[in-house]
């Protein structure tokens, strides 16, 4: 039971940010370095003892994909969400074979199939290198000169992880610049698909439903990780609770939240208010129309733009929230609040009263940002060109450019540390489908012609004179680089051998590169190494007057988050905390069993009967965002009793601030899932080995 | 047969506008006071005479909702598209009763109903009042002076119009100002459905085949007028070809087509292809899937948005196909040699050569626009107010500050010669729904504040401290304007009581009227009479030229076009000028009958056979565009042989150049009408009125 005064700030919805009181709640995405200790010792007696937190952050897995997942078995068993599987089911589908719609079930291991490029991570350690990467920026130094050695530093010292431990190994801005941590990562490159559902069990109530609650879903996945070929064992992983939380209870979320913008200066988030999230809704809202209308010419059309229309319509309803958000004055009035009492106590206190003058930096950062703002997502960010094949073709280009320097000086991208990560990408054998890369290449470049104006001198030596359709279809039609081994050869062939190259995409992606790279500097010097400056001393303004014992912006790494089992009120209705797996039939009803509220048949006629009764989804008060789809769910006692798989509507505004009020994490329960894993799917060695595995 | 030489001029695609020689082959979209009688007796050897005309100009019917149609009996059967007839369905459905998905067949007159905000014109002739238009215009006037001269003398002719003849009076701009012509049309407002098909069949395809050919839709949808609420006797109407129109055979389309672009200047052109488009088209695809978001949360929601769902799609598809063709080169090419040879021509003039300024004046007023363009979309043209329930407000708040004006000096809606048609719409019983107009409120709220800054004063003051959300919200639940007699109240109540009324949506209207108003003079100032003056002297100079044996852009109002029924070959395949009902089910079949393929139980189950080799849809070489829709095609002996339904997506670029190469009309068939009536829907009694007309 919570102490009384806390409810009150609760029904503000808008706690105070970033302040280590009661205020805080459920609040935080920590690192495993830093968890709430205190906090959790306070107000829930839970003292989480190292080797609890080594298994939590060893069994965590991170999808390079997009997500998060969890090893469930000792025999490299991994379970995501159906949603961030989806990715690798496409890209093993064909028009025989739909594995995104259909689902798929090994019953063997013989039976498993491999993924064409899906790459798994486990955060093996973390190292603090925040002063050495300080080290290399000297007070004196330009900003150009700055970013470079920043970059160069960073290069290295991934390098020097990589050759000495093997492990990947990626330098983490935390604090938007106020410490650089070094994390090494086991990497999994040969990742076998076990099972997955029907997607319209996985997905129910599809669109309307995405960010809804109550849900009834089964967004679920599971893999078996290899090394040399042979299944791996693996020495952490979560043994499965059957019959999951209850209410109330205190549970765990390890996971990658992908980006948060709570530490933004109220400048910043203006900016994204009144630029970056209307520019890209605009790009966002044009693709969905357009993948929709393509996906509904043919079944076949709607098989190859399914997980890509799904991605988009998600970061539509995702960003149109957190926009909601941003526009709402009770939001951005305690932001400048909260923003003026920071400033007031730096400006009365002596040594740090001169990083004040950081709030300005950030905001003349913002504004070049917002100068190039067009080019930048254009060029840079490819909006001009959203085109697969055109993305391949751009990174052949700079590969031959970036190995010609030294890895300290490259672009990150191409650092050596990452390159065996690219080459799983950039090698992949995943289907490119002529006519969709036709469509999303002429839409682009008719958006291109538009945003940077006919006349424009990338538009004309762009397009040749031809009409945006005409020279997609150009393009598209006469590239190799659908072909494999052709990528591989001129990967090889180096700068002089690609600018003879007479394929169409690798030429455009030469004639563009100047003016992209030109702005991507811009950027980089001028927005990103600035922000980096300023917002290190914000950092540690805050560290100074609100102490340490709080938590960076999210940035896609290991993060634990907690939170109560907890249901809330709508619109003067108590909406409970569980949906039941009856629920589901009940709700295809109501909505006449039309898409997207069709049940598959495999759940109308199950071998088995079901427990209507079985808990289907829940929801907790955990803090979490966009990457944490398939994050384990966890008990004090490690156990598994879930999988995190959306927020509510009212959580999407955590991008900015934290409150629960309303706002919740939505996961399977894990009864539900050997539900049916064992009556629907009659998947009895799944069920079997996740049972054998709680027995630990 | 053709001349040969024509073929080579047809493959170019774009052939020359607007010059009276082989190069037009069936271009035109002419007034029934300048037919193309020279050409249609040179290449078609048919003479039309008066009578023929006249009987063809009283027959077509122009629905004010948008659209054509055509009376088919003596009894005042008015045939028109099922999705012209869409918006009266959607205003008489009720979850109970959906007529636009389900169709409807009233068996008797008595069965018949009556729509609740339609209202239908036929036009009864028309004289030409250029002079006493441009006579009010004096030429030392100011540009503010002349457009209020113009606007007073518009709205006076209109008035001493009506009063002589109790006709519907309006004055057609044509030649975007080159000419004037008062139109007098006899009203019907009382009419009443008589028989719809499901919209399965009607729109068979849905939005991918939406402008698309070979097609198979029954787009129709049959009304019958009613005057005094007596069943109306018409004295001319088109008598019912049963076998249609064969391969070659010249026919002709009459009906209202909406809005072509083929006399703009190339900056004028540039202007749309840069700014006017891409900004239309931002927020269609922002409401398309703000829409289409709703209408997937139930059934009941996509009954309540279908028609305007519809609308959107349909003009994004329309849009993007001549944005397509604005984008392509050689249109533009095209269009800027043909500008320079007239304007060559002109210099060359001595008399017409101080008129070749006008191409500047265009621009100068292009640029005007261009500057106030967001303030006039979002405040004067509404697209920050997206709400049925705003719209009814504004119009209160306007009529009340222009009824105390002289009729003369009221802006063009609120003149008196108007008011029936404005007063059938804005107390109309059409149901508005909450939920619908707060989910398009707030998101355009959003738009708003987007696209004005949040900072801007008329969003601070809109918003009132609240969310988009939440203010929408505010809005809609608080006002008082679903009433239609607290509608009528208000009307009657005059300026000081709008001002004092409570009603939010009022107190919005209100609000935001005097910046709405500012920049609609300015547009009205400074770009519309600008245009008009500038357009005139590059009218006159074409005439002078070109020879005045040519038609003006389309503007709503009713036009000859004639073609013949003609195949054309798309990606190396012919495509038959013809599909057959067969072919419905084959199409179905094809895409695994999945919505938007699914042919309704009705077709799939006909109380007696259906002969599948009836042709169903078919295509022919006239020039048309948007408003067509609905128009009867008829063959030289005047018989209706088929309904114009669409053009195919070739077609879309008609907006600004005619080409027959691919572009084509598309056509429900006659015969496949009377099979449809009396094999599926047992419709014998329409069936039989039609064939009575038939005998005539």
């Amino acid at each position: 039971m919570k102490p009384i005064h806390l409810i009150a700030a609760l029904m503000l919805g808008i706690p105070m940010m970033l302040i280590p009181t009661d205020a805080f709640a459920d609040e935080g995405m920590w690192l495993f370095t830093n968890p709430p200790k205190k906090w959790l010792k306070e107000h829930y007696d839970f003292e989480p003892s190292e080797a609890w937190l080594k298994n939590l952050q060893r069994s965590a897995v991170r999808f390079n994909s997009g997500g998060s997942g969890a090893f469930v078995s000792p025999e490299g068993l991994v379970i995501t969400n159906h949603h961030v599987g989806a990715d690798a089911l496409q890209k093993l589908s064909s028009p025989d074979r739909d594995l995104v719609a259909k689902g798929f079930h090994a019953k063997t291991r013989d039976e498993e199939i491999k993924c064409v490029d899906l790459e798994l991570n486990v955060l093996m350690s973390t190292e603090d290198v925040t002063a050495r990467v300080n080290a290399a920026v000297k007070k004196d130094m330009s900003q150009a000169d700055a970013e470079k050695a920043r970059r160069a530093v960073t290069n290295t010292i991934e390098k020097e992880s990589l050759d000495k431990t093997k492990l990947r190994s990626d330098v983490i801005t935390l604090y938007h610049g106020g410490e650089y941590h070094l994390y090494r990562y086991k990497k999994y490159t040969d990742v076998r698909l076990v099972f997955a559902p029907e997607q319209d069990i996985a997905f129910f109530g599809g669109d309307p439903d995405n960010f809804e609650y109550p849900r009834y879903d089964l967004d679920i996945c599971f893999f078996h990780v290899y090394e040399d070929g042979k299944p791996a064992k693996v020495e952490h992983y979560l043994p499965w609770s059957k019959s999951g939380a209850s209410e109330n209870e205190l549970v765990f979320v390890v996971g990658n939240p992908g980006h948060t913008d709570r530490l933004d200066t109220v400048r910043h988030l203006e900016f994204l208010r009144d630029r970056n999230y209307p520019s890209s809704l605009r790009t966002i809202f044009r693709r969905e129309v357009l993948l929709t209308a393509y996906s509904q010419r043919s079944l076949e059309n709607a098989r190859r733009a399914k997980d890509e229309l799904f991605g988009i319509q998600n970061t539509r309803k995702a960003r149109l929230a957190a926009l909601a958000g941003l526009q709402d004055p009770a939001i951005m009035d305690r932001k400048s609040k909260d923003e003026k009492t920071l400033r007031d106590s730096l400006l009365k206190d002596s040594t740090l009263k001169g990083d004040a003058k950081a709030w300005d930096d950030v905001s003349t950062a913002i504004d070049e940002w917002n100068r190039i703002y067009t080019d930048w997502a254009l060029l840079e960010n490819g909006t001009a060109f959203n085109s697969e094949l055109f993305s391949i073709a751009r990174q052949l280009v700079r590969i031959a450019d970036e190995d010609a320097k030294d890895n300290a000086d490259r672009l990150r991208e191409y650092r050596e540390s990452n390159r065996e990560s690219l080459e799983q990408q950039l090698f992949s054998e995943a289907p490119v489908y002529d006519d969709l890369e036709v469509a999303k290449l002429a839409d682009s470049l008719s958006m291109f012609m538009e945003q940077a104006g006919a006349d424009n001198q990338w538009v004309r030596k762009t397009l040749r004179g031809h009409s945006p359709q005409a020279r997609a279809d150009e393009l598209v039609r006469g590239t190799k680089l659908k072909d494999v081994a052709y990528r591989k050869e001129i990967a090889k062939a180096g700068r002089s051998a690609i600018e003879k190259s007479d394929d169409p995409m690798i030429q455009l992606a030469l004639l563009v590169d100047p003016p992209s790279r030109e702005v991507r500097k811009t950027y980089e010097e001028k927005v990103d190494e600035p922000l980096k400056q300023a917002y290190a001393k914000i950092a540690n303004a805050r560290f100074a007057i609100e102490g340490t014992s709080t938590y960076p912006d999210a940035t896609f790494s290991l993060r634990l988050a907690f939170g109560q089992v907890k249901g809330y009120m709508q619109d003067g209705k108590k909406i409970p905390p569980w949906t039941t797996i009856g629920g589901a039939f009940k709700h295809s009803d109501l909505h006449g069993a039309k898409p997207p509220f069709v049940l598959p048949d495999s759940w109308l006629q199950p071998p088995k009967p079901l427990d209507q009764n079985t808990p289907f989804n829940f929801v907790c008060t955990a803090d979490i965002i966009g990457g944490n789809s398939g994050s384990p769910v966890i008990n004090k006692a490690g156990q598994y009793v879930g999988i995190i798989f959306d927020g509510n509507i009212q959580s999407l505004v955590l991008n900015f601030t934290y409150t629960d009020a309303q706002a919740r994490a939505v996961s399977v329960h894990s009864s539900a899932i050997l539900e049916a894993l064992r009556n629907v799917y009659g998947a009895v060695e799944l069920a079997d080995e996740i049972e054998r595995g709680r027995a630990k």
